[in-house]
């Protein structure tokens, strides 16, 4: 089997695939960049402007949320006023909640793809389709920019303390360039190889790993307290025995501890991972029967309402089921939440007060936007529209970033 | 959260439950049992019987197979001609494929419920239901006997290290006298409480999460196979990153490296385990979607005639059904095999060979057992109702135990 090294920071993996298939690198940048844009400022991006800030990096953040920004910016972290301000960015990190958001600030107007230098490097931290990043990878390539996909596994806990891993693909010295921030970022970095999709369909895989994960808690957690069995003793029993992992006491744990609020990754976005999932799963002709009832499980906890908790909370709907007296949290979103509100009160996805799906989808030309027109599309917007996009980037791109 | 100590051996864990329900524990042998008893020989309860001889345990061993008995006699080991031989053990452990066994070498004529003596410690390591533990509990108890719960966490290699985890449950002054008896067989014991049946639920629940581990990454490696990314360097990355667990490395790893033979636990074993995990579910009211999918892989895997694949091999049938050229390998079993060579090829089911379901189910009060009566009662028996068995333990029982 092949292995991969397991340094910390100091030398991270590398993993290369057998087939590159990018177009070739870009000239990149040298290691250090002279300014680092961070696009998305939830829960995760923010961690990530605040870790390069403390590493010396020079950085300048945007966020569809003024409030986002405000919370962000000191000495050493400059607000942009709109994603223009970018411009001078050698390196531009985004963590942005969905396919919709990125193709948004990518190939929008005033975007990345219209914006950036020749050379610059776009390292891509969301999780979004294989699909959407094969067509970011060529559209930066045919610019001479350099596309970097690196999804993280993690929540926003290990983000903060720069314990996430890191799962990278692209053109390898736009990789190597941008190998010290991203050692700052995560606790270890694998490089997949140059096809930028490929980091994203691992991403994907793991969170269907870390669905199943506590699905199986839960239910397990559910028939242990049915049968009179301590479920906490049960959890830390199976914890200390076989069940060991990170997955496991980190997720497992917020079901044992019925602690699903504030979410690190809050339910319609779990819905999200898991469509993209079985999206690529259908592609690619893989059936994942386990994975596509979790991924009812997650569309049952926000048919109950509950947008504002956690992906974890898996275990309160087993909970529930069984008949056992959990409480709801007053903060899940049951309470017949607006869209707008759901937006607001969920991680990651403040980006899409002002760049909302009508920006993408259907595809706009006029470049102009407003964030009261934005939020006032929002709330017209049902919740499962808010949260669909399709496996096909093109559907997402503008006529004018397409035909460039 | 309740913790549990982390000493290995020296200093096992004591978790103790809220409601004991057992009846009040009989004096127990001294720490240094005279002679031990080892009944079952498959691969777990031949690592047992070694371990214990080598550590100086005086052993006596007993196996429905003579060759199982064979293998495992030397200096310091002897072997039983029959159950009765081990009247003078002060300690018994079991470890049989399933309920029927059990209750047979318990409960049944010449059996330990009516062999051994008072204070004896009947010691059950066993993945068998609840009710069956609670029953056998009670019976020892009404004859001045011990019954200790103690179904084990790890496959036989680990066995074979002294690397298992040990749940025990039973009267807390046999289970003290055990104590340094397990620590030597496990390199962690877990006591859940007095009521044995607690340790069989624990022990039940954790093997559902273990198939669902495996279900996890069976669907996992075979997206990543269609999509093109090595399915060992991806498997790699997994287990160094979020899900690095015993549970992902052990059982995930032998999807990764598709080593489904020899069959740590064979898949019609795993199919009993489930059943008996959603009989508990449906008992307790708690319902189980995804071990319910798993438990019907687990089917669809013996409906293949793959009787004698590891567990595991639910990685080959998401192959498969994936469209992948994975090969069965040529031990599967899949040549439709008799009952008897399924039971001869079987881990641990060879118990079943001089004890068939006809013996105890349904019951027999003629005490006549024959080996040639046995296999040809089995030549007769589907797969299907050799792997069956109720959740009531009183089906399981004979007329003549039951009315003692």
């Amino acid at each position: 089997m092949a292995r991969v090294r397991t340094d910390r920071r100091s030398s991270a993996a590398i993993v290369a695939t057998a087939s590159p298939s990018t177009p070739s690198p870009q000239p990149a940048k040298p290691a250090r960049p002279r300014l680092v844009g961070v696009v998305g400022l939830g829960r995760m991006g923010r961690a990530f402007a605040e870790n390069l800030g403390a590493a010396g990096y020079p950085i300048i953040v945007w966020d569809a949320s003024q409030a986002q920004i405000d919370a962000v910016v000191r000495p050493g972290i400059i607000a942009a006023a709109n994603l223009a301000d970018l411009a001078d960015c050698d390196v531009v990190i985004t963590s942005l909640p969905d396919d919709d958001a990125l193709a948004s600030v990518a190939t929008g107007p005033q975007g990345l793809l219209d914006m950036l230098a020749t050379g610059a490097i776009h390292i891509s931290m969301s999780t979004v389709s294989p699909p959407l990043s094969r067509h970011l990878a060529a559209a930066h390539a045919a610019r001479s920019q350099n596309y970097v996909s690196a999804p993280i596994l993690g929540n926003p806990d290990m983000a903060h303390t720069g314990d996430v891993f890191i799962l990278a693909a692209g053109p390898h010295a736009a990789i190597d360039s941008v190998r010290p921030l991203l050692e700052v970022l995560g606790q270890r970095l694998f490089v997949i190889g140059e096809e930028a999709a490929a980091a994203n369909l691992m991403k994907l895989a793991a969170n269907v790993l870390t669905a199943l994960t506590m699905q199986g808690v839960a239910e397990v957690l559910a028939l242990l307290r049915k049968g009179g069995i301590d479920h906490r003793i049960g959890f830390d029993i199976l914890t200390n025995s076989l069940f060991d992992s990170r997955v496991h006491r980190t997720y497992g744990g917020k079901i044992a501890n019925e602690r699903y609020c504030p979410p690190g990754m809050p339910a319609p976005l779990a819905v999200k991972d898991l469509r993209l999932a079985l999206a690529e799963a259908e592609r690619h002709s893989a059936p994942m029967p386990a994975a596509s009832l979790v991924h009812d499980r997650l569309v049952a906890m926000v048919a109950h309402g509950w947008t504002n908790l956690d992906w974890s909370a898996l275990g309160l709907l087993a909970a529930q089921d069984a008949g056992l007296p959990d409480i709801i949290p007053a903060e899940s979103g049951t309470a017949a939440p607006t869209t707008e509100q759901a937006a607001i009160h969920t991680d990651k996805t403040s980006a899409l007060s002002v760049t909302p799906i009508d920006h993408v989808y259907p595809p706009s030309t006029t470049g102009k936007r407003s964030t009261d027109a934005g939020k006032a599309s929002m709330l017209a917007t049902p919740l499962a529209e808010l949260t669909h996009n399709g496996s096909d980037p093109s559907r997402l791109i503008s006529p004018t970033s397409r035909s460039r």
